[in-house]
């Protein structure tokens, strides 16, 4: 890990160090990815299988997943497993449930009653990757917040084969539809139909760069799909202070470097005697795991900040606008009022990242990327849309009448005046 | 008006008749617009002069409003407008207010606290069209909420010059920074800063076509900003059976087309009655319009749809997915739950379009184009991002890191493990 002391950069080398390193923008993928979408569109489920032959590991030709072919699986998979997802879905279900938004209503004058009202999105889809390892968690993240807002149909994309830990946790989280389809192939199903995926509305979930180009595709079409945010490299920042145990602020860092090569692993103290501790331990712990490849690759690439105080350390973090943000110091909670931007937060030394990424009951989809400056975490709110809902009542256009006609008049607009008017010289006369 | 009866048609005529015509996609817009965030992102506010002396009809030298051009734009308007401008914003303001959001916070096991929390979106920029008409409508619809929600910096770009009602509406709404300059450089200068218009973090506001296209592209580069919504013509779609006023329907058809050529305007009836006599009143109402050229245009390409039952009206509507919703019934509040993906629904015959464009309090920047099946109305959450906190006790680990190791250990994920396995470890020997 490189060490910057942060007082001794300029206020430039400060942003750049802060800035990410671009993202490769292959033309090779956006055209290849175009094409994909384009023949799915064309040629619906034929292509599909087609596609699935040229790029995927196990093509099928039903794509569609039995309720037999998950029975099966639900069988194979060993109980301990099964309890932790389910404990998992308990929390995340907990959580996600006290998200509900209730009408907001407001007479904003007399006989002029304003409401905003919420609705489930009505079709979902879900996108869960394949790869390395099987992705129980991401099932969960995607189709408990489904479930919960009310989504009449929720489809859920996976490369074949799909795991055991991913069929069961579908089943445990009320997913319907399961189709044994990967890639940017099942993207481009789920935003315009094929005779076999029904289309849907908006799409969720991670996907490697093939999925995240035509996640970014179709969300440019209007006649394609929504998505839920856009997508980079996983990351976090870490805040330490003397107080924090190296070995757990290790085990974090760590953590976050097995996700992959391009992972960002931030640490930001206070303390140069924890930075030494923490690289030590790094040492020792990198050792042991069976990603370290992985993890090293990512580490070689991280930076720890030495500043002079907390101050400092959340500027920092605000600025960088982690995904993940764990606070290791005394008295973390403290620091909440001080810090933005992040995707989320852990406060404290019994709080590791991967509590959020599995079953503490937040969501673990988030903005990364710099993107949590703008974006929000996955939670209930991106499975609804908000919309309002005016009523007047014949007072209350008597009322508020006068002052849209004045300002429809401001602007223009004889047509939006009249609207008004009418209605006016009706309740003069007495007509409804 | 083309009228069509709905039974009549085929489940594909049903389909296209409510598909909306394709926008131009012409590339000459793409790449004009391409070339001129290049020059503001070169050259700043060099760049933005130059570029105002190429488009805009009164470029000028200084692009900030200073408050002495405020004072004396203040000084000018009548206090008619004034009071009437006043009015509005205290009914959004007051509706607005009441969107804020409570923090949730549950305790999923013994020891485990989520939080979400939100915070304001720290830089946000206003666009404010000009054009035909001085627009104080669409400060009060984008800068209240940014107020309310905290926004630290909000800036305001308008083209020049700016007129009065827009900056004593500026003013009223607390916007500290205007500036007279407009178009796709205005969204370049927001999205990328200059030396005198400061960077933002999401920008907000409609705009032609050129801002269309400029808001699209600063919003898929990851150095520039997050935009409010995708954008597309306005639109209304009125649900009215027998009881309703046809002079009131037609009114309001006319608030709809009057906005632009390629405002929609679809008429949904049981009552051919009523669509005969909706039909005399537009030719009457139409007559005594300033904008009559441009709302008989849009009234050409719309539509009337004859239908058999409410239901089936709502049915329509659903798919359609209006901006604007009227529901002119006997009954109009009976049909709320059955209706979906609009973007603002205006009940009864005392509510028409334009209450709801300028004053009622609810905002007026609603999802077009068919949008509103996937987007929100604008509100204070698009000024806010939501994130989570969590905090575990040594009870709260104690009992979660179990389930935590069972699924990290399925994922494949060691280093994720071990972060939760070290501080097992140290629970038990009383290490902290």
């Amino acid at each position: 890990m490189q060490t910057l002391i942060w007082k001794t950069l300029s206020p430039a080398q400060q942003a750049d160090v802060l800035t990410r390193p671009a993202l490769g923008d292959e033309a090779s993928i956006g055209n290849l990815v175009k094409e994909i979408i384009g023949a799915v569109r064309a040629r619906g489920d034929e292509a599909l299988r087609e596609l699935a032959q040229r790029f995927e590991r196990a093509p099928r030709e039903q794509l569609r997943v039995s309720e037999a072919e998950t029975d099966a699986a639900c069988a194979r998979l060993g109980d301990d497993i099964k309890d932790a997802i389910n404990a998992a879905i308990s929390n995340i279900n907990a959580f996600h449930a006290a998200q509900v938004q209730q009408i907001v209503r407001v007479e904003t004058q007399p006989g002029v009653v304003c409401e905003l009202r919420t609705q489930p999105i009505s079709r979902v889809g879900l996108y869960v990757p394949g790869g390395s390892a099987p992705l129980p968690s991401t099932v969960m993240m995607l189709a408990i917040p489904a479930r919960l807002a009310g989504c009449r149909e929720v489809v859920l994309c996976t490369p074949s084969p799909a795991s055991d830990e991913i069929l069961f946790a579908a089943r445990a989280c009320g997913v319907k539809q399961v189709f044994a389809i990967g890639g940017a192939q099942a993207i481009a199903a789920m935003a315009y139909g094929t005779e076999s995926i029904p289309k849907v509305d908006k799409i969720f979930g991670p996907g490697n760069a093939y999925v995240t180009e035509a996640k970014g595709q179709v969300s440019r079409d209007w006649r394609g799909a929504a998505i839920d945010m856009p997508a980079g490299p996983s990351e976090v920042l870490v805040i330490a202070d003397d107080s924090a145990n190296p070995a757990f602020v290790a085990s974090d860092l760590l953590s976050q470097a097995e996700h992959g090569p391009d992972s960002q692993v931030v640490l930001v103290t206070t303390s140069p005697r924890l930075a030494d501790a923490i690289s030590g331990e790094l040492k020792a712990q990198l050792a042991r795991l069976s990603r370290r490849d992985i993890a090293a690759k990512a580490l070689g690439a991280s930076l720890v900040i030495l500043c002079d105080d907390l101050d400092e350390a959340c500027a920092i973090s605000n600025t960088y606008a982690p995904e993940h943000l764990i606070v290791q110091t005394e008295a973390p909670r403290d620091l909440l009022g001080k810090l933005e931007n992040a995707g989320s937060i852990f406060l404290g030394q019994w709080t590791p990242e991967s509590v959020g990424d599995y079953a503490s009951g937040t969501n673990h989809t988030l903005p990364t990327y710099g993107y949590a400056r703008t974006c929000s975490s996955l939670g209930l709110a991106d499975y609804q849309r908000r919309y309002t809902v005016q009523e007047l009542s014949a007072e209350g256009i008597k009322g508020l009448g006068p002052i849209v006609e004045r300002i429809a008049e401001a602007e223009g607009l004889d047509a939006h005046k009249n609207a008004v008017t009418l209605r006016l010289k009706a309740l003069q006369k007495g007509q409804s």
